[in-house]
This record gives C-alpha cells, structure tokens and sequence, in this order.
C-alpha cells in the first residue's frame, strides 16, 4: 500500500476534482465518503477503482475489508492531507472513487409493469438521494432526472441514497425524450397535486406508470404538467396544505407497492 | 410603528435570547423566521406577540397583513441590525414571536381511536418537522416526544414543520409516562422493525394505536423497544436496508389514513 504525503498527488487531484459535477461526468466516477456508504456500495458488487485511507486506519479494520477484490487499488493518506481532501465532515478515514453507471434511457422500462420515479428539478441533494432510496425499496424499476435536477452522484445524494443508487437504473433525459417513450411503451404520466379529485387510494397502481415529483418551492414545471395522463391526491388533513416532496413521493410508491404486492 | 436602530434593544435581545432551547421554555415564546412560516401560522388563527419587520418592508407588503389583529405590536429594524439577530438565513425581511402551547399529555388523547406519533430521540429538526407535519396531514391525534428528542420549537423544526405545530397537540413527556397513560387507554404501542413478522399493511390501524420513531443511526431506546406491544416491518426491496425515518413514519401513517377512511 502506497502512502501519500504530498498534497500534488495525482490520485488525490483526481479525487478534490470530483467535487465538480462537470469532472464527475466527464471522468464518468463518483466519489464516495465514509464507512458506511462504501461498505453499502461494496455490498452490492460494485468495486472501487481506488481508496484512500486515512493513515491512521488499516483496512483489515474496515468491516468491508473481507469483500474487495485482491487486486483492489488501497491508498493510505497521511492524516492532516487526508482531512482537507474530503467533501464531507465526517468521511471516518474512507474516501472511495468508483466508475458511474452510464446507461441509456430504455433502462428504467426493463421491469415491468413499468414503475418509474420521475425528478422534475430536485434541488436539493439530500431529498433527491431520500426519494432514489424509497424508490428501490418500493421496487421501483429505475429514476429519471430531468433538466434542472440535482446530479445524483453528489456526495450529499449518495449519502442519503444510501447505495440505492446502484440498486436500480438512474438515468437522465429531456422531457421530450421521456415523452416520447412514455407514449412508445403506453405508459401513464401521473403526477400529484392537491387541485386533483382522484384519491391516489382508488388509482390503480398496478397499470405501467412514470410518476413525476416537482421541485418543493416551485412545484412541477408547466409543460410537464400540462402532458400528464393523470392526476391523483393525497388526501390530508388538519389543514396541513402539502408534504415534503419525498415524503409525498414515498407515500404514493408505497401505496403502488401495497397494491402490486397484493396482486 | 416604533423603528429599532440600536442591537441593545430589549425586543431583540429577547429574540436572540429565543435561540436557546432553555429561554424558549422558560419563557413560553417560540421565534418564527420568514414570510412563509410566519404566515402559515397566522392562518391558523395564532397571533404573534410581536413582529420585527426589516426597515425597508412595509406590513402591508406581507401577504398576511391583512389576517393580523389592529393592536399587533410590529417593530421596524434598522436593515443591518435585522440581518444580525436572524437565526436563519433567508428570514425574508419578518421574524415574529408567538406563544409556546402548555399542553398536558393527555391532550394528545382527546382524538379517538387513538392515532399518536411518539418520537423517541430524533435529533435532526428538520426531520422532527417534517414528522409533525406529515402527522398532522395523516390525521394524528398528536405528538409526543420523549426525552433526547429535538425541541420541536427548534426555528430549524418549525420551518420543515411549515405551522403543523400548532395542527395537533405536541407535548413532551417521559416514557414511563407516556406508558401509564397507554396502558389506561388500552392503546397499542406500536413499532417498525425490519425483523418482524407481520406486513404494516396487513395490521389493523383503525384500533387505537401510538407508532414510535426512533433516532436514524441508533434507533429506537431499549426499554421503548421492549415496552411495544406490536411490531411492524415495511417490505423493502431490491436489499434496500432502510428507509429514512420520516419517511418510514409517512409510510406507516398514511397507510393508516387509509384505513380509517375506509371506515
């Protein structure tokens, strides 16, 4: 294992480059930081190009050590170096690079009946990364980012998406080119807003479906809108006038996996 | 309209004084911090003891001016002084001061069957916010909070919480009595764990029920855990570990807004 104690190295350049979602896309890696989400991304097959330790940890003390690969790539970095490399507070001595799927659009409508979380300008890191992760655990068959949202790769996202990220295909589009295959494939727009008269209880779940979720401030953009199929509502009570994104998000594709699973 | 142009001033050093936890309680004052939340709890018919305005917003400007009370007491403040007491950053030129409710724990029991949130040491405001308000969308009969919870008065807490606060009785207690009560009331204490047997759709939430949420990273307490009389899990798929807390208590609670509608 090789250690770095200068700042000018070259792995570690690559590494500080990642913060930038420019960098990320055009390398095609992805950053990750901290313990656990390393070990959840090792965990589902996915290995690292390189890690680095902070000098002070040893890997066979990392929980994951037992699953890499022999040939995995390990560097150790001296403390006060490692410490100003990682984007996060609290990387607990693990900074890993992996290569970031690239995968076309025609992914997410592998599973079928087609079940799709839509992003319609998620800004915020940490609930785009929240939503990726209750949409695999509802056994949603893949995301679609439209223009404008946050990328899923940022290290905020990855932390609350907690690995899910590779659990299922995340991918971005146009809206006309999600559109256009919506079409293709007969596939259900659905969008939630509380103007709508269906409660999203009576929808049926169970047909293919592409349901978008809007950014919290502004809502869904107004062309997105305007080519949705259909328009369910969470009833809700004591005034409260909407939920946070993901967890509306959440609620609506738990319910679909109530009514999938019952089938 | 008296204009504020010194940071000695009594007014504002109660405000800041409200960033403590320990002041908001001795005191019984909540401080609210921007247009929106200020607003949202206005509508619900709570009136603040005071306002401060930035000097260079005029009362009339603000969307709800027209809600307040004529004796509302509002204090202009110089621009610079203002940006220095705001807790947040975006304050959007209001802060207000409303009272804090005093209510006992068996407020939390008026709403029958019983449909309580019991937040056991959730530590993120926001998520607590976010807990209470999709409570109170869900139909909850209130919130309890056991100690090693966030105030949920924390400015953090009622902006995720967007006025829900005041939707439904919140109230802290200790968990021995919280469980006296339970047990006077014949109400179920019911958590999620991934380990039990029985499918959170397949219990029967139209009975009298309090659902307990626990920290994210350790949990919910031991004795909390050995005093539930049922145990959920929420079928996750695709080796999705976890669900994030808020979300996890949305999933559970909408499901139980389901049922009880379907009554």
């Amino acid at each position: 294992m090789a250690l770095i104690s200068s700042p000018q190295n070259r792995q570690l350049k690559l590494y500080r480059s990642l913060e930038k979602r420019k960098y990320r896309e055009e390398l095609g890696l992805i950053p990750l930081e901290g313990q656990r989400i390393v070990g959840d991304v090792i965990k589902r097959g996915i290995f690292p190009e390189f890690i680095l330790l902070r000098a002070d940890i040893a890997l066979s003390q990392l929980p994951f050590s037992g699953l890499l690969p022999a040939d995995t790539v390990v560097y150790s970095v001296e403390n006060k170096i490692f410490d100003r490399i990682a984007f996060t507070k609290t990387p607990q001595g693990v900074l890993a690079v992996c290569k970031r799927p690239r995968l076309p659009l025609s992914a997410v409508f592998a599973k079928k009946p087609a079940f799709i979380l839509v992003a319609d300008s998620i800004q915020d890191p940490g609930n785009l990364g929240t939503m990726i992760r209750s949409a695999a655990a509802a056994g949603a068959g893949g995301v679609v980012l439209l223009p404008g949202t946050v990328d899923a790769t940022n290290p905020k996202a990855m932390r609350a998406s907690m690995g899910a990220y590779f659990a299922l295909p995340v991918v971005e589009a146009t809206f006309a080119e999600l559109q256009q295959a919506l079409q293709l494939h007969g596939i259900d727009l659905v969008l939630a807003d509380k103007s709508a008269a269906l409660d999203y209880n009576d929808f049926d779940w169970t047909q293919p479906v592409a349901v978008v979720i809007g950014n919290e401030g502004s809502g869904i953009s107004q062309k997105v809108k305007e080519a949705a199929t259909t328009m369910v509502m969470i009833p809700m009570q004591q005034a409260v006038e909407s939920l946070n994104a993901a967890i509306a998000m959440s609620v609506l594709f738990f319910e679909a996996s109530r009514q999938r699973r019952l089938q």
